[in-house]
Parts: C-alpha cells; sequence; structure tokens
C-alpha cells in the first residue's frame, strides 16, 4: 500500500478524483476528508470517494501518512497554521494550489521543521465544472502535474508524491516556485482572463442575443474556460498578482498593436503578426 | 437538377466543400472553376471536386447558372467588375465571405440591374485548415449560413441560394448587411484577434519553450483559431475595420477593468465580472 491513511481537506474536483484514481489502483488504505459543508461530505461518502470525514480538520489529519489540501487558494493559507500542530511529523503534506508562491511563503512562516514534508504541487488538469459529483478516477490520465519542491522539501517526502502522481496516470515534472507561476500566469491565468473579459464583454453589448446565436464553433472552444468557477478564479487573480497583472500589461500592448495596424492600415505589420503566431501555434500542436 | 451549371472562383476550403456536397446530393450538373494557381485547379479536378475549369474568369463564368464567389475578401471585390459583364442576365450570384459591407457597396457599383441576382452570402462554417485539399462534403451540415439579401435581391435568387444551402445541411438565416458586421465582429472577428494576439505575446516571451510545455487543454482550445489563414484574416480585418476596432476598444476597457480590480484588490468587482461571464458563457452552452 502506497499510502495507509489518506487525508483530504477540501474534497472536490481535484481532491475527489484523486481519491477515485489512487482507490482504483489500490493504492491507498483509509480515506479521510474535510470540507467546509457536510452535505459535500455526505455526498463523498455515498459516492464511494471518501470512507470517513470530520468536519474537524484537527481531526481529519491526524494520524495521516499523506495530506492533500485540494481547497481553494485563499482557503488553503488559512489552513496551514490550523493543521501544522495535528500533522504526524512524518506525514508528507501536499496541495493541488494553480499558484504556488502564496501557500510556500505561508507553509514556511507555519510548519516549522515540517517543511521538510512540504512538496507543492500543481495537477494541470481540470474541467470548467466542479465539485465531487464531477470527479472522475481518470482525469489526471496523460496530464502534467508540477511539483515545485523547495530547499528544505526532503527526497523522501519528494519522491513519495511524485510516485502517488505517477501511479494515477500523469507525468510529473518539477518547477522553481516563481517559475511556475510565471509561466503559468501567461499560459492559463492570462487566457482565463480573456474569455472572461470577452463573455463578459459581449453579454453586455446590445445585440447580445444575436450574438451568442450566431457564434460558431471556434466561439465556443474559445469562451469554454469562461464557465470555470469564479471563487477559484478570483482566488487565483489575487494570489498570482503581480505575475499577472505583468502578463495581462504584455498582452495588452500587443492586442494594441494590432488594433493600431489595423486602423492605420499597416497590411504588412498585421500579417506579420498572425503568421509569427500561425507559426507558433503550429508549432505548439506538433 | 438544383443547379445545371455552376461556377466556383475560389476553390478552396468552403467553396471546395459546397461543391462536394452538392455533387453528393445529386444537385448540380456541371462544376467550372477558376483560381489563380492552376496547380490547385489541376488539384481540383484530380480530386473530382470540379470537372473543369478556366484560368480566364470571364470564360470561367460563361453561361453559368449559379456563380460562387469563394475567393478571399480582397480578391472578391477585384472580381465582381471582371465578371459583371460576362455572367448571364439569369445567373444567379453568391459569395461566402466573412464581411458583407464591402463587396455589397462593390455590387452596387457594378453589377448596374444584375444586382438582382446578387445574394450576399456567409457559411458559419469551416477550420483552421485551409485549400480544396482540406475539402469535405459534410462541411456545412448542422452550420448556420447567414444571408444578407438586399433591398434589390429578387425573390427568385434569394429562394434558390437559401435552398441550395439548406440542402448541404445548413440552417439558413437573413440579416441585415450591417448588423451581419456588427455581429461577427463580436463573436468571430474579435475572438481571432485575441488567440492572435495572445500566441504572439507568449511566443516573444523569454520562457516560450515552458510556457508551450506546460499549456495544457484549455490553452489548446483556446488559441485553435490562431491557426487560422494569416490572409484571410488580414482580409477580414481591413474590410470590417470600423466595427473591428470599436469592439476591440470596447473589449480594452473589459479586460483593464479586470486588470484594475486585481491591481486595487476589488474581491467584488472581480467576483462580479467573473460571475456575470460564466453566467452569460453558460446560457449560451443551453
Amino acid at each position: 500500500m502506497l499510502i495507509d491513511h489518506l487525508s483530504i481537506i477540501g474534497v472536490g474536483l481535484i481532491g475527489g478524483s484523486l481519491a477515485r484514481a489512487l482507490r482504483k489502483a489500490k493504492l491507498v488504505g483509509r480515506i479521510t476528508a474535510c470540507n467546509r459543508s457536510e452535505v459535500t461530505l455526505k455526498k463523498a461518502v455515498k459516492l464511494g470517494v471518501i470512507d470517513d470525514y470530520s468536519l474537524n480538520i484537527s481531526e481529519a489529519v491526524k494520524g495521516a501518512d499523506v495530506i492533500i489540501i485540494g481547497t481553494p487558494l485563499s482557503v488553503s493559507e488559512k489552513i496551514l497554521p490550523e493543521i501544522a500542530n495535528s500533522i504526524s511529523v512524518n506525514a508528507v503534506l501536499t496541495d493541488v494550489g494553480s499558484v504556488k508562491g502564496g501557500i510556500v511563503n505561508k507553509a514556511r512562516e507555519t510548519l516549522a521543521e515540517k517543511i521538510s514534508n512540504f512538496v507543492p504541487g500543481h495537477p494541470i488538469a481540470g474541467t470548467e465544472k466542479n465539485g465531487v459529483e464531477a470527479s472522475i478516477e481518470d482525469l489526471f490520465v496523460g496530464h502534467r502535474v508540477i511539483l515545485t519542491p523547495l530547499k528544505e522539501t526532503s527526497l523522501k517526502a519528494h519522491k513519495l508524491i511524485t510516485q502517488m502522481w505517477e501511479s494515477v496516470g500523469a507525468e510529473v515534472v518539477d518547477l522553481d516556485v516563481e517559475h511556475h507561476d510565471e509561466v503559468l500566469a501567461a499560459t492559463s491565468h492570462l487566457p482565463h482572463m480573456l474569455a472572461y473579459a470577452l463573455v463578459d464583454c459581449l453579454a453586455g453589448l446590445q445585440e447580445r442575443d444575436e450574438i451568442f446565436k450566431y457564434a460558431a464553433g471556434g466561439f465556443a472552444d474559445f469562451t469554454r474556460i469562461a464557465s470555470s468557477s469564479p471563487d477559484m478564479w478570483h482566488d487565483i487573480c489575487f494570489s498570482n498578482r503581480e505575475q499577472l497583472v505583468r502578463t495581462l500589461e504584455i498582452f495588452s500592448t500587443h492586442i494594441n498593436h494590432i488594433k493600431k495596424a489595423i486602423e492605420k492600415s499597416e497590411s504588412d505589420e498585421l500579417l506579420k503578426v498572425f503568421r509569427r503566431a500561425k507559426e507558433a501555434r503550429d508549432r505548439f500542436n506538433k
């Protein structure tokens, strides 16, 4: 058994899917969970995702070998001081947050010597759906999980979490904390802002009904991520504020450049931008 | 036979797919084509998409019952004066351009009394691929085709083109010319600009290799349209310049609003925008 006793704090899409996947792979003994809502916990038990639960977070982590923090970012940072004393000295702690800087800072403040058992993680998987009822056992198959181990992280803890993710079909890669937040601002956080801004912009136009009526397949693909959880993305924005604002500024200069080229009939410049983008996108596809 | 002799000017993805679809439905007799490149025309004959061709545009439209202009927008406007005298008095003319204002103005200038046989059209279908080799017979099945008939357009011509598109599986709707260009600026032209700007922006960052390496599924969906034809989109931008610039400006205020909310920690405002967008996107999905 890879993990005798697993504790999941926040049993939503990610936590629930990981529980299902580990269970399917017969790599976990008992799964305990904690959640703000007891309704969710009861649902998780009924769905067979977890074995038992406690509404008391200290109780929920007691005796667990591995603790996974699957809560929204703003909650995760508050949870660390609450569990710091309750988790076993040997318990390995990981999280699944989309931004790593904030939780790593908080962990350094609160975990003391237990910081060596903390392996920050971020599975690049998910859908625009949320909640334990959306969880599926093969969510991570073929997906990347980025770990951002710290200089304090023990090799043993790092190895266990790597093994856990690999055993559910994910490809694990390591990145620096800062580098992770920079890369994700560009590939994930910025696109989400654009999708939210676009849909909100169109929904505010006078012709909104027709606009959505005549939207084609490309539009559906392009805006799918605007259906993602507003609360989760709210937390991500503030958690990765600096990188995201910087990336938004770079984007703005690019879209303004395109706008000016159109206004000023700069035909060659516009073609140059489109060709450069197409080339990069085609390369990404391969 | 719905169309005894069809002439296609510009046999690419759209023209080629329509030819295949009409052929399959046994609704067309002879299909003649004209194209800038003879290589393409030979390929189209070999693929069975067309029967014959002429490099001389006047020859290619002579005697045709229906003429479809499937060339890029900038070419279409130049073609109209070239064919105005060669097309039969009863020949019905249509096009497939993504912007309608420019070609309609040109048609009014050049077609004289033959304007009554012009039915401007825009099939909302396509892929990021181009060329006759990418053409498929079911491209239009279940897709919308917008027609923008003019006050001069005869009922007979309008009916024939409606029937043609419906017979290949499309759902035909009518819109005003100006309204079409306004709606498409929002649902199609703006998203393409955002995708091009995003990919070009990321490709210019120092961490470009890692950025594309760690990009997830959402990113692939979001940027797919940046693989579209740069030349085609170049033409669309200039053809719909006024509407597109206006739409880009509205978008810019929205994305700046989000940026400022993040910078100034306006938590409620950010949540409000995200929730409003999610609600609109979820409604669109239904």
